[in-house]
């Protein structure tokens, strides 16, 4: 669905005004929404009867209806509502030669270090700094046996400590080697400070960090060969790539176009945390928008547009450049945040400066929301945590594809061809230049000998010039999973009510967008007992469910299943009551009959409309 | 959905009369079917770039969509329009200890063996049957080092063939044993009948079968230790029997009901074949319902319903037993494949003999598609692959759940308690006794030993006095990607066209239900080049889009624009042409404006209907 949402204006540089937020009650709100989400059937532990597996969780019925609602929106308005986006569904084992050529093999690591005392493991970069005095040992012997080991050992202590604790850690260390009766040897004090070498529970030594691949490995086929080794994709992403051909062949699509994936992906996490916003098997939804190249733009339409920092810049232009693009998809992934509730001030912007870029990106924006659990940065503001990335990725994914698989990832574009022809000889000399220095830097910068970069640089420019080219690429990729936990956040909210008693009684409503509400309206006859309110009820709730997730609750007082509905966050309940049956009793609509009531779960008010209007109304407001 | 289909009634013994299929097309059949698959954007081998990757399958743009809408029509048939099942979405990796509990560590394996010449590997139990003379021997001796090898070696030859190239393999055999120069020892012929002991290609000795496990295994966590093993789950059923008691608590929901989930699963398997039939990646829809063991139907009900053995028995009645909920839910599966349009000639059926069941099971049903490569049975008849199996599981999986974790996986049921403490106390006995011996039959066949498992047994059948029991259950369980493939499979058909001049082509028409349709009508202005029409055309695209996958084709005639459709599965055109504007030419509606012609995809026909009419026109045949 695209929704008409006005053009946003974001300030400038993409850092908004903080959302109040009062600190200490941050976990509080964690622990109650955790609580809830158990509670309702919204998220349980994954195999939580077996003590549960860190880093997995799963979703119940109602969460599983919020899952596939925020999806399926994402879905609808990537591919069905788009003219110039087709879907795809990869599987999660591939190729492993695709993450060879992705890098993810080679780099996608975190630095991993253990205790040498404990063993306990480490990631070496999460280490909180440290400060004190270390103690040095070059070995130890024994004053049994006399047997000696010289493997070198140090204990980190508070500056103050007496140097006999480091001691005793020490002969402990040394005693695990084997020795009895441990005489420490070679004692040396140094002065540390912010230090990320010594484990922080025990003041021991840490192994040198070495990186742990995040990728889940396993085994495809009978035998369990180094050749049989595949893994569980850690992204979505790669797929499109390794697809880009097939799906430009068959989709009679042309560049600009994108693909759209939904689908599991898995990280081996060190230290999955913050609920399921961190998690070791999540899903993705990801958008591979491949664009021309800057100088193919350019030789077409005679310049590349360039577009305002804030503002949504309307609909696609053939003159759009890559940044054109990025900024378009930015904008269009804010008005799909709003569309589903999530408004401005709960979202945050970080625009990554050139030093946080990977070589051949050109941008990366990222959506942040301000989770519960979000750090505050030095001005006390609530920067948030990532929703999703929109990255300018120029053309390195298909242009590693194509260097690895030996298959060609370019494409012929006759309107360039035509184009680049009828191009004065300076510009066509200027063009070229241009994508020749690219394709130069991308093909040095990833290992290419100089001299074979520069002959296939200059074999690229010339193929520019006919016409072919390695479409550049700009990717939206957001985490659904998280997503559902911003959803849930934003949603929750208390209400106290106190009674005639003067009791009072605190209880949660979930505010959802009725977009994504698990269940769009519950229908509920005022009393059980009263035949004709049960039967109406009841084929009211038959006319709907063909068209939405709709309830039927007759148990309990009429306060009671609103208060429930509230807490499982479904906008409205359609009540039937004697006025239905006996006309409205008093205002200017008096003895109509056949009306319901509609409760609204923000305010709890209630308006009556016509029970043959009830379909149209909700379908206005669910869609 | 729920489809208004008349109540089948299969013939007795659920095996239906074979569908006609001409033996010698049915290879090139599923030939020109991948063909359109890649063509088309349905289905793509996965990694092709890199070679592919044996046993995984992408769905590329049509293939994605088609796939959405079968697994959207389970959803909405088995959760949305049920009162009595909800849904689940549990993670892929779960606690190793579910699969120990489930059986799978132990059993979930194929019998593997190797040729002991080349080391290839064979699944054991499909090696086709061989006979002829086998010739064995004992060793062999190096005749120049005088080393000797003592390792006994057969060869398989035809009947009739020479001995020496017997000798000549095992010479071989030896020689990779490093003898130089071979002499066998204990040459001994012996005559061989329906052997799978023998390569089939070169009539090397196998090595004895050991089970293989088809599970992918990994780590989870930065320790690859054997305490960190997880399991890629080879079903998803597991994960709603670990969930079950979340599930109760939270939903509201009382026995009988059910639990659904969809979602990846995966199977090492030895030999994937037939296309994307068996594959190592794939999708599953599974229903799990769980309902009241018989003893409890027979004392809150007084009496449990027996079903006829064919026919659709209606709305779930409180009286239903396990035989009668069985037989429910594979009528109801039988509908749903109805619905989607594979017809009751296309299906098969298949009830398991008491010999094939489990221990545990009570009867399983296989609801089969007669696929272009299933086989024939003796009779010549066509018996179909599985789609779906409709088990009776007993409360086998809630009790090994139980047993396991230590987890009561049993619930309480008032009525049951009520309704028990009534009985005359001789039924009281009765319904306890054959609980007692169905408990105890369970516990002795999983192991407990027997004077545990009565003593435990008995306190099971005081439970279910006390209105305690583990719930029975069904369990519909379908492969999605099986039934994307009989969905393709059922609506490929060719048409051959002559034309004017007498040249004749043959080109394909997918006749989807448009109900798994990808793309459910294309748009189409009659001339590109005329604005009014084109305008009107995308005004009436724009107006659909929202509502269901609608296409919009300017390019080319309009024969090839319908052709494109044909192929893609798409069942209505819409043409917006010159009596859209100008009113109809002829006929009683002369004069008549504002219309537009449907054309029908599977016979060509065409008619006009009011523009505005075409919405609910198509929203009363997509749905």
């Amino acid at each position: 669905m695209r929704w008409d949402v006005a053009p946003l204006t974001l300030p400038g540089g993409f850092r908004n005004t903080p959302r109040p937020m009062a600190e200490p009650k941050e976990n509080v709100l964690m622990e109650k929404l955790a609580s809830l989400c158990k509670r309702r059937g919204f998220i349980f532990q994954s195999s939580e009867i077996y003590g549960g597996i860190q880093g997995f969780w799963d979703y119940g019925p109602l969460g599983a209806e919020l899952k596939r609602n925020v999806k399926e929106l994402w879905w609808s308005s990537m591919t069905r509502m788009r003219d110039d986006v087709v879907g795809l569904e990869a599987t999660i084992i591939m190729h492993p030669a695709i993450w060879r050529a992705s890098g993810h093999v080679d780099t996608f690591s975190d630095p991993m270090c253990d205790c040498l005392l404990t063993k306990k493991r480490f990631r070496a970069d999460q280490i909180e700094l440290q400060s004190g005095n270390a103690y040095h040992f070059i070995g130890a012997k024994d004053t049994v046996s006399g047997k000696e080991v010289s493997e070198p050992y140090a204990v980190l202590l508070a500056a103050g400590k007496p140097p006999e604790s480091a001691r005793k850690t020490a002969a402990q260390f040394y005693a695990q080697r084997g020795l009895q009766s441990v005489e420490l040897l070679g004692e040396r004090m140094e002065k540390v400070e912010g230090s990320q070498r010594f484990n922080p529970e025990n003041g021991s030594l840490l192994t040198p960090p070495v990186p742990f691949n995040l990728m889940f490995k396993t085994y495809v086929g009978p035998t369990a060969t180094e050749a049989d080794v595949a893994y569980l994709r850690p992204e979505t992403a790669q797929a499109i790539f390794a697809q880009f051909k097939n799906v430009h062949e068959t989709s009679r699509q042309k560049v600009p176009f994108g693909v759209a994936q939904m689908g599991k992906a898995f990280r081996n996490e060190v230290t999955p945390r913050n609920y399921t916003f961190r998690s070791r098997e999540f899903e993705q939804m990801e958008l591979e928008f491949f664009i021309k190249p800057d100088e193919a733009v350019e030789a077409i339409t005679g310049s590349v547009t360039t577009v305002p920092e804030t503002g949504h810049p309307g609909e696609p232009q053939p003159s759009w450049g890559w940044q054109a693009w990025h900024h378009y998809w930015v904008q269009e992934r804010v008005r799909f945040y709003e569309g589903i509730g999530l408004s401005l001030d709960t979202l945050g912007f970080h625009r990554q400066t050139p030093a946080e870029l990977a070589h051949y990106a050109r941008a990366c924006t990222d959506i942040l929301f301000k989770f519960p659990f979000s750090k505050r940065d030095e001005q006390g503001n609530v920067t948030g945590d990532e929703l999703e990335g929109i990255a300018a990725r120029s053309d390195f994914d298909l242009s590693q594809h194509e260097r690895s698989s030996g298959k060609s990832m370019g494409i012929f574009d006759e309107e360039l061809r035509t184009a680049f022809g009828k191009l004065p000889p300076e510009k066509q000399t200027e063009l070229k230049d241009r994508y020749y220095q690219a394709r130069l830097k991308y093909l040095t910068k990833s290992g290419v000998p100089v001299a074979e970069a520069g002959a296939a640089a200059q074999e690229d420019a010339d193929g520019l010039a006919k016409g072919q080219y390695i479409p550049h690429v700009i990717e939206p990729s957001a985490g659904v999973d998280r997503l559902i936990l911003a959803l849930l956040a934003n949603a929750f909210s208390e209400v106290t009510e106190t009674d005639a008693k003067g009791k009072s009684e605190t209880r949660v409503v979930l505010k959802f967008h009725p977009r994504v509400a698990p269940i769009k309206v519950a229908v509920l006859p005022l009393l059980k007992n009263k035949p004709e309110l049960a039967a109406k009820a009841r084929a009211i709730f038959e006319s709907l469910r063909g068209h939405m997730m709709a309830f039927h609750d007759e148990a309990g007082s009429i306060g009671r299943r609103y208060a429930r509905q509230d807490e499982a966050g479904t906008p409205f309940c359609v009540t039937v009551d004697f006025e239905t049956f006996e006309g409205i009793k008093d205002g200017p609509q008096a003895g109509v009959k056949d009306t319901v009531t509609i409760r609204h779960r923000d305010d709890g008010k209630q308006e009556r409309i016509a029970a043959s209007d009830l379909l149209p109304w909700l379908l206005a407001r669910v869609r």
